[in-house]
């Protein structure tokens, strides 16, 4: 029996997001039914993120314990043929048994894209929130530097929180002009309390139509008051694009 | 009764594309649903290219007759809370009432897009065809000027066809990185044959692979042979992005 680790990309639009649920289609149980078929036993698998319903992901890290003879760098290949295409697997690496990503992981980069125009862009519905009314990307870009460096962010949670503290470290976030129509905000952090990148997007959505000034920031995070932020943004603009252990 | 022109865009992904057929989704019967529900009485709508099931457009060009007081420029917005979430309407004007978009678009351009990475995207699966060998875009851009110009393209359009002559002229066409793990086509031409793109994009990839060598693009044009030509690329990666009246 050994440990395996992989990086998993998915669609997250027909999901009911990573964790398997009883008679639900997740990322999580989509997983284990394809590696279960390719060993031909039970296969379990956990990940580094929990992502929510509608949550893409590039680079999920997901474990596994397997009796094989298939090389690590071959299984993404063989698991491939039993996965739907939503999802994607590659870089297949043998790890030590008491490895556990969820713990073992340092840094995590979100990105949330926004679609800012007066006419939506089917194409891009999946993908990105969309805002019709023009946003001001200096303001946003203003505001956005207040959250780098460690903080309570008590106030950029969702009530039904489970975590022991809501102390996180944010290492960097930027707001980019990524395509004519799209603003990507790119978030690293050592950790993100329940929808925090979310909230985040949504307060930076307000900055950019100037509901909040960026000098207000540090305050409504120092409040801690979950009404001072913004509204939670829509799954589908977030996106977990890397994953990074010690 | 006066005639309308709107532009239209649409994710061909879930549709069984422009053409109304009985009992399947397509675009042309949901927008004809939707207008007759605004008008309050049976609206006919016609585009000016008929796109195929998969096949996505930022600006189908639509019109339809009708009976109302609401200005032009606010039929869009009018009619859009009628409509599904992957098509999108935009650009209402009022056009003379013997205005047909399928014979008066003097220009159209496609994209068409390849992504190119030794791993799926499973975020680009829809909006992209997938290629795993690293494919020469020098050698592409390289066999692609031959095709700009006047031509027969007998041997770039799908048996069934109903084209009285397989002669059309290409305006422009470029081979362009555009980004990380994609490459794009653009074509514009005065008209397209039946999977006439498809084709043309199949062939440069056979370029990019080096089972075709771009000094024999013309020999290639020339020879009508439909078996001379590469294979018809995808449907997902095709993107009508502009057609242009007088």
């Amino acid at each position: 029996m050994k440990k395996y680790l992989i990086t998993v990309s998915y669609d997250g639009t027909d999901f009911f997001g990573w964790q398997k649920q009883n008679g639900l289609r997740t990322v999580q149980g989509e997983l284990e039914k394809a590696f279960s078929l390719l060993f031909k036993e039970e296969t379990l698998c956990f990940g580094c993120s929990r992502t929510d319903k509608g949550v893409h992901a590039l680079c999920q890290k997901v474990v596994f314990t397997a009796n094989t003879t298939i090389p690590p760098d071959k299984i993404p290949l063989a698991v491939m043929k039993f996965l739907p295409n939503d999802i994607s697997v590659f870089d297949g690496k043998e790890v030590n048994m008491d490895f556990n990503p969820r713990f073992a992981v340092k840094r995590k980069t979100y990105r949330y894209t926004i679609y800012n125009a007066e006419v939506r862009n089917p194409l891009r519905r999946n993908y990105t929130e969309y805002v019709r009314e023009k946003l001001d990307l200096d303001k946003m870009k203003k505001a956005a530097v207040f959250f780098i460096g460690e903080h309570d962010f008590a106030g950029f949670c969702s009530a039904h929180t489970s975590a022991k503290t809501t102390v996180r470290t944010i290492y960097d976030i930027s707001v980019e002009k990524t395509s004519e129509n799209e603003i990507s905000i790119y978030v690293t952090g050592n950790g993100f309390l329940y929808n925090m990148v979310r909230i985040i997007a949504g307060t930076l959505i307000f900055v950019g139509m100037n509901k909040i000034i960026p000098e207000n920031m540090l305050n409504i995070i120092e409040s801690k008051d979950r009404k001072k932020a913004g509204k939670t943004a829509g799954p589908s603009g977030l996106c977990l694009i890397n994953a990074e252990f010690e």
